[in-house]
């Protein structure tokens, strides 16, 4: 197996990128294939390491990618003009079969149009979507869409639940996920047009799919562990995670300063701050890594923008494990 | 001044609404009307107090309504046959003059039905939404529309800033409060088409508003203490809002059983206790008061349905200034 990996993505690139990869190397049995400027690449694990990537692991090469998509691009400029750019070559090389995942913590918008350009949509789906992991009491939660697609249809929404039951049942086993929709109030009546359309077709389907359709859920229950998926469209799935995002930093700073302030406090708050670095981690989404690009037909990871090494090597983990689990064969069978 | 209590309203009723109205009484001088059926209201508070309530102050009054309105209610219905509940016999009273705020704790479709037909819209404002205001670091954050509209239009967005501005000048005195619109990404390229219309419609109009259009801001950073005013439709509003509150009361969950597991971060926590409640109650955008359905006539306020009595006699403090502060006045100059 071969773990394509952007190195020139993200706000901590190359460094963050090449870290992860060491660090990630020895738990993995697939290649890795660092593709960015070869020049910029080798100088950077040379005064990292003082050897050759190729002596770090040979299980480790470079693909040269000379041009770079910043953060500002407009993403289908981008894809169609820089074609020697990091994010293109590795497109071109997973369509190709030159490897079997791709990630990448670069431009978003870049990343999904690529992949939706140059590896294609699975036949039969009408949009991709990102489907990310959360913590969940006790449990993770998957939401799908993450943030994709601004404007969906109802059946955008069916294929969500689809897409996302088929990755969790072949990556964490659960054969029959609870999926939920995530709406202002549990009631069938409830939401907007787009809500109640997409609630009505996902009850309809949910025997067809294997899943339990847990019905209409709000915010506040979504991480209660009682269900495994949750659906959203994009826009209402991205301020949903940009939310949690929100209150676990606003949590993390008042909890600080908190403790700080408190003489007895700081002193007695040295036992407990296991405790508060447990709920910090356990809190952070970011923890859970990357997304996950489900309806394009291969695997391909978006990584988050800020991903440290720590990040980088765990997502290159699950990258693994999502080539491992075929859950992308599976979606070509039951779509086309 | 008269503030209009419905008695009967929320889940804990009538005991939470009686006693919060008694702490509150001596921290007010208006005088406290408790709608609902007099003769359960009467038995209870001889049963908590020993006396009547007239007895415990003169600023008390009962007025009888011998029907109920129940969560499952549809709110048209309710409000146009069961003329006899707290409700509706509330904001008769507040249209008459009989009285100059009305809260209650009851289901909040029948109490915004009832505001919006009885009470009757403030001429020129297109739709009225519940306004809430939630924690922010170092400062509080005001959320409109809390869910109150699931369809809105740009021009609804617009005057949900309008509203809540002019509620915010009066109420704490921020000159030229600043506006954020909730939405997924900062440029104003982002959002669905509801939200990029709206963008441009407030910027448009800001100068004429008073108010700093900070642009759009992303759910993580609405609580960053940048802005002062989140405006939002009320379908992706209410899934912020509740989403807030899901994490919230992860938090607690999480922190408090990873203290009891362990012995070391269980005494050590003692000293940390006092800023783990602090936080939780920093947190807890229930002890930030009721939401204030702004754009009808007179002032009306949506006490939380799980309202205990601190949080009842909170909220009857906030209606109190609600009503001084004569914001309802002011919106009804500006906007006829």
């Amino acid at each position: 197996m071969k773990i394509l990996l952007d190195a020139m993505g993200g706000d901590n690139a190359p460094d963050a990128n090449i870290k992860g990869a060491v660090k990630a190397i020895n738990q993995i049995k697939a290649e890795v294939v660092l593709i960015g400027i070869e020049d910029v690449i080798r100088k950077r694990v040379k005064e990292l390491y003082g050897k050759e990537i190729e002596e770090i692991s040979d299980r480790f090469s470079i693909k040269n990618a000379t041009e770079t998509i910043e953060m500002e691009d407009m993403p289908t400029m981008a894809i169609k003009h820089k074609k020697d750019s990091s994010m293109v070559v590795g497109f071109n090389m997973l369509k190709e079969g030159q490897g079997d995942v791709f990630i990448s913590a670069g431009n978003s918008g870049a990343l999904l149009t690529g992949a939706t350009i140059l590896v294609g949509r699975i036949k039969g789906i009408d949009r991709p979507a990102l489907a990310g992991i959360l913590p969940a009491y006790k449990s993770r939660l998957l939401l799908m869409d993450c943030g994709s697609n601004t404007n969906c249809k109802p059946i955008n929404l069916l294929q969500f639940a689809q897409m996302s039951s088929i990755y969790l049942r072949n990556t964490f086993g659960n054969e029959k996920p609870r999926v939920g929709l995530l709406n202002i109030g549990t009631e069938e009546t409830k939401g907007n047009e787009l809500i109640k359309d997409s609630y009505k077709l996902i009850k309809e389907n949910a025997d067809d799919l294997n899943i339990e359709f847990v019905g209409n859920v709000e915010g506040r229950d979504a991480f209660s562990g009682k269900i495994d998926i949750l659906i959203a469209d994009g826009f209402t799935g991205n301020v949903f995670l940009k939310t949690v995002e929100g209150v676990g930093k606003l949590v993390k700073r008042t909890l600080t300063e908190s403790i700080k302030k408190n003489i007895f406090t700081k002193i007695g708050a040295i036992p407990a701050l296991p405790s508060i670095n447990a709920l910090s981690k356990a809190m952070d989404y970011k923890e859970y890594g990357g997304a996950l690009f489900l309806g394009v037909k291969k695997p391909v990871v978006k990584a988050h923008g800020s991903s440290d090494e720590r990040l980088f090597e765990f997502t290159i983990k699950q990258a693994e494990k999502f080539v491992e689990n075929k859950a992308v064969e599976k979606m070509i069978e039951k779509f086309e």
